[in-house]
């Protein structure tokens, strides 16, 4: 109706979000259901906030707490309230703790999976809409419910295939990173600051190494690019403390008056003597602080019951390096690392890392209603972990393309609806090729896109004969990839049959 | 740490946005896996786009045609672009098309599913965001796309449990109505507005009725409240013409001019007199008008292939009325409605009316490419349609809750933990309590809220014997529930079992 020039919108993504097709879809739904299946059966039940919340009730507890107001999608509704995109979801899941307290189960175990938005500098493999799926206890003081949450992490990622000795969970509490800092000297709300240097100068540790963590809990610490990162001003003798929480972590060699707790914690955790290990350096390191001492107890106990229900070391550690980014966790944090290496851009070996990750965190409720709930959970980075599965080559689901009934007398189109039909009802994907029958090679060029198996053809000499071919798509390619064509050879690439035995053939053909 | 006082956050989704708990979330999920199974048996292949399009590219295709700038939430991102959450599945395919047009087979069948948002004024049961499962065919210029899709949505419908009589599928040409109303001298761009009063009127006749529709054809119409609606400002004779062609829809005595028609036109529909009178009525109406003649001829088409795979009127109907609100359709509508009758708010009997709708928009890609592209696809109302299904008591999700295993000694957690975990192993929904265990009839309470089916309880007496207790917590209400106590009297309310029998044992009792 324009006669001017009308400029076209751009048929683009925008920047930082992505599409998603066949097997990709699949293959992440297949994923989400063997997860929510473990989950279910721990008896949490599924919740589905909306994507948007109000901006008051998401807060501000993004990990990157140098910038506290970015991170998400948001905009002004027309009573001027702020609304945004969740960035995870636990956010919405303590609104939801507190808008419906009086009508939850105590405690209130759910689980959720969908998208989060983070409105972030996009950058390779990360992307501004990505999926989580999160399970957490909200009432249960206990941390039974901690451990309970490592070991279905542990059942979950068995169920989408990543194999037993490929990952580990690593266990650690806040409380006892508090406690060390305690006794080495960072207490008070003047120092939170210096807290917060040292709880991530710990979380760079498998990053900096020792030299660069230390630099970061002393004077500071010059980058690679000559960026100067601010350091926590500890003393030597306190940078000590904090690095021998690590190497606690890494196993090293128990030094001599270690050993002597050792004995003591040994009968408490018979079975393990690995994580028994662990704790009784702790012990030592926490000194007298009471949120220290607290902390290792929890530790134990969680050691206890993990070690009591079969998770032993082989599937979940306690490791004293293991901190989380976020800052609102109060008590236990966990992680699950796969343990296998992959290639990556470049070629290189490389650990492929973290995948899930979670804690515990008793003041998210609090924001709402001013009384304090206990609550822990866990979230799997679930696209993260489907490029592990894939590195690995065990994502489950099937891409098999549709067997295509091709079109070879345009009249006939119903003849050949029916025989797609029948296919359909006899369970097997099968469509009838709807673009221009002209060319016939361009249905057999559709087919091969379509990774179609078999494709249908019934000219007018079949149809006049009761008869249809059955042609093989998969067996040429097959024959390229095989050294010998041998094995092939009682197999015809296309077969004739009467049409009344269609979906019987098919059936062979496709299970041979 | 603060001391001042601090408001807090409302623990409150936005206003229009709700959320969704247990056998919600599930049932929803069973619909959407079911019918995401017919979509992919007929070929269709998975895509999942982003949450967040450019405005430019989702373009301004809202339904309410009065305010063509609003109905999105959009902000504007640190590039100053526009973005906005998608109001539909159909502009981020249209979008894909033209992106990837050179990688995606042709005809590219897609089928997607997942939350759309509308920034729209909620009402009851209707919220701002909502999910819709769509099927398209990209690239088939031909009606048998259209026909596909028809059947595809009656396979899809029975799939999630609506029975074949409880739904019809109406099919109607935009080109058919566009005839009529050349024929009633609506032509020219200056008549575009008049046009666009026919199709809403069109679109209101289940709600006005005759004379409603007939007011808003010619002069125009005052509803209830006083307000006036302007007419298209046909003439008597003109808004005949309209209103033959919707009665022609309902299937009222066909005239006699029109049976002179039949004859021929049976001979082409033999299977299917029904439609066969509704085109030949159609086809009179039409008169001389070329893109009339087409779309009666496109119906026809679709009627025959329909018929042809057994699809008669008793699933799919040739209806002149049906319209759909959405003004970038360009050939065959389709539109499904459930025909059974529910109870409305206030105890009336009403019909439940449209739970998907679609058609053929061969314009949408061109948008971006300046190139046609034949396209076609439905969109089924997921909430709605789940809906219907609950009205029906037809839902098919399980929303049992687990197995709870009480917590007699707070020092045998363990021991707890191991009988959940036995059960899991089995198969069976469980979990340990894990609120404050003091209290025993708490606990019981907790499991009646879960909807447990049964209680496991193992004391220091059961501890030192070797046995447990299964308490079945659904027997008191069903005792409640029933007549008489007799069918129960062989049913104890609880046993005790050695502990090694657990599973055995539970799977029996959850048997019966």
């Amino acid at each position: 109706m324009s006669t001017g020039k009308i400029r076209r919108p751009r048929a683009e993504t925008p920047k930082g979000f992505r599409d998603y097709f066949g097997a990709e879809v699949t293959e992440r739904k297949a994923m989400l259901d063997a997860i929510a299946g473990v989950y279910h059966r721990y008896g949490f039940d599924p919740l589905e906030t909306s994507a948007v919340e109000t901006v008051e009730a998401l807060g501000k507890f993004l990990p990157d707490v140098d910038r506290p107001n970015e991170g998400v999608f948001g905009w002004q509704d027309e009573d001027k309230d702020w609304l945004a995109l969740r960035y995870d979801l636990t956010a919405p899941l303590a609104r939801v703790a507190a808008q419906y307290r009086n009508d939850l189960p105590v405690p209130y175990r759910r689980y959720a999976m969908g998208p989060v938005w983070r409105n972030e500098k996009p950058g390779p493999g990360r992307f501004r809409q990505f999926y989580q799926c999160d399970a957490d206890t909200v009432g249960a003081p206990s941390v039974a419910a901690d451990a309970e949450i490592c070991m279905m992490l542990c059942d979950a990622l068995e169920a989408v295939g990543i194999e037993r000795g490929d990952y580990v969970v690593k266990v650690n509490n806040r409380k006892v990173l508090n406690g060390v800092m305690e006794v080495a000297g960072l207490v008070g709300d003047d120092r939170e600051a210096e807290r917060g240097i040292v709880l991530r100068a710990i979380d760079k540790m498998d990053r900096l190494g020792e030299a660069g963590v230390r630099a970061l809990l002393g004077a500071g610490r010059k980058d690679d690019s000559g960026d100067f990162s601010k350091g926590a001003g500890l003393s030597e003798a306190q940078a000590d403390k904090i690095l021998r929480l690590l190497m606690g972590g890494n196993y090293i060699q128990l030094e001599d008056q270690i050993e002597e707790n050792l004995g003591a914690l040994k009968s408490q955790f018979p079975a393990d003597s690995r994580n028994a290990g662990v704790l009784s350096n702790l012990m030592d390191l926490v000194g007298d602080s009471v949120v220290g001492l607290e902390g290792v107890k929890e530790l134990s106990m969680i050691a206890d019951l993990l070690s009591s229900q079969g998770y032993g070391p082989d599937r979940i550690v306690i490791d004293p390096s293991c901190v989380r980014g976020l800052g609102y966790y109060t008590g236990p944090v966990y992680e699950a690392e796969l343990t296998f290496e992959i290639l990556d851009e470049k070629g290189r070996k490389r650990q492929f890392g973290s995948v899930a990750g979670g804690g515990r965190y008793d003041d998210l409720v609090k924001r709402f209603t001013g009384q304090s709930v206990p609550a822990t959970g866990v979230s799997i980075g679930v696209d993260r972990l489907l490029a592990a599965l894939q590195a690995k080559g065990r994502a489950q689901a099937d891409d098999a393309g549709p067997v295509v009934v091709t079109v070879m007398d345009r009249d006939r189109l119903g003849d050949y609806m029916a025989m797609a039909g029948e296919l359909r009802a006899a369970g097997i994907r099968a469509e009838v090729y709807l673009g221009n029958p002209k060319n016939f090679g361009n249905q057999l060029k559709y087919a091969d896109k379509r990774r179609s198996p078999v494709a249908i053809i019934q000219g007018g000499d079949e149809a006049v004969k009761g008869t249809v071919i059955l042609k093989d798509l998969i067996l040429g390619s097959r024959i390229a990839e095989s050294a010998t064509l041998a094995e092939w050879k009682d197999r015809p690439a296309q077969i004739e049959v009467p049409r009344v035995d269609l979906v019987a053939a098919l059936r062979k053909m496709l299970d041979q």
